[in-house]
């Protein structure tokens, strides 16, 4: 059964503490549902996150119009993601369950640029260089037209 | 740059011809903008897709109103899925690019039923049986209350 022992409270989510700005982030985007950050520990350059703010843990228990917030505004951070860094494709993807590889239990979307014929990992290994992180959060960030927008990783 | 020489027309493009009905397909659900059936060459029992109705090639030139409700009939698909066949977690994926992995260019989201330690193929090798393939979808639908949803396959 999907998402059995994968319940955590808001209090002791990670995802949940950066909406808040207790945990640090390299944020990209945020609107009243949904909040866009860099991938702490990317598979590849760009490779972002795009969540809602509510805490829900998967694809099966989130709410329908954050759903519909998430997508609409994962088009607009693959259109940035797009205009600046021009890779050769995107992958979206979202995981469900221990099982499917999924390491936080807050539904979020991912959004992977793409080099022809590198193989696509789902998780990364190792922390991305935290400068290159922050810049590459300002730089999608003004494409999204929120120049102002704080990273509290800064 | 994602998507050059990627653009089909509706007219070629076999996604359009399911929808239209002019290509068989396993088909589990539909509404207005929607449509879902099963992947002919799944990488796990129960790989299903979701597809707006409408022709798009990728996520940066979709509709944002087909996004919301292929993202909801997703989460619908994903509670079938889990009802029926009970995986140990759902990864959810969306290739944009043959860089990426796109094989069809006609926006369409991944539901594939994982299970634990197996690793993620993003696309089949081989047809599945076809009886297999039509019982399934025809599962996934009566749990989604189509019962009579009909199968272009069968």
């Amino acid at each position: 059964m999907i998402g059995v022992n994968e319940s955590i409270t808001p209090e002791s989510c990670i995802f949940c503490r950066i909406v808040k700005g207790d945990a640090p982030a390299n944020r990209v985007f945020e609107d009243e549902r949904t909040l866009v950050f860099m991938d702490i520990a990317p598979v590849a350059d760009g490779h972002t996150l795009v969540i809602p703010k509510a805490h829900c843990t998967n694809l099966l228990e989130a709410d329908e119009e954050d759903l519909g917030s998430v997508i609409a505004v994962s088009r607009q951070v693959a259109q940035a993601i797009r205009d600046v860094l021009d890779p050769d494709g995107i992958a979206v993807y979202q995981l469900n369950g221990a099982a499917a590889g999924q390491t936080v239990f807050h539904y979020h979307m991912h959004l992977v640029p793409r080099t022809r014929g590198e193989e696509l990992r789902l998780h990364g290994r190792v922390p991305g260089d935290p400068a290159h992180l922050a810049e590459t959060a300002r730089r999608l960030a003004a494409a999204l037209g929120e120049p102002g927008c704080r990273s509290a990783a800064s």
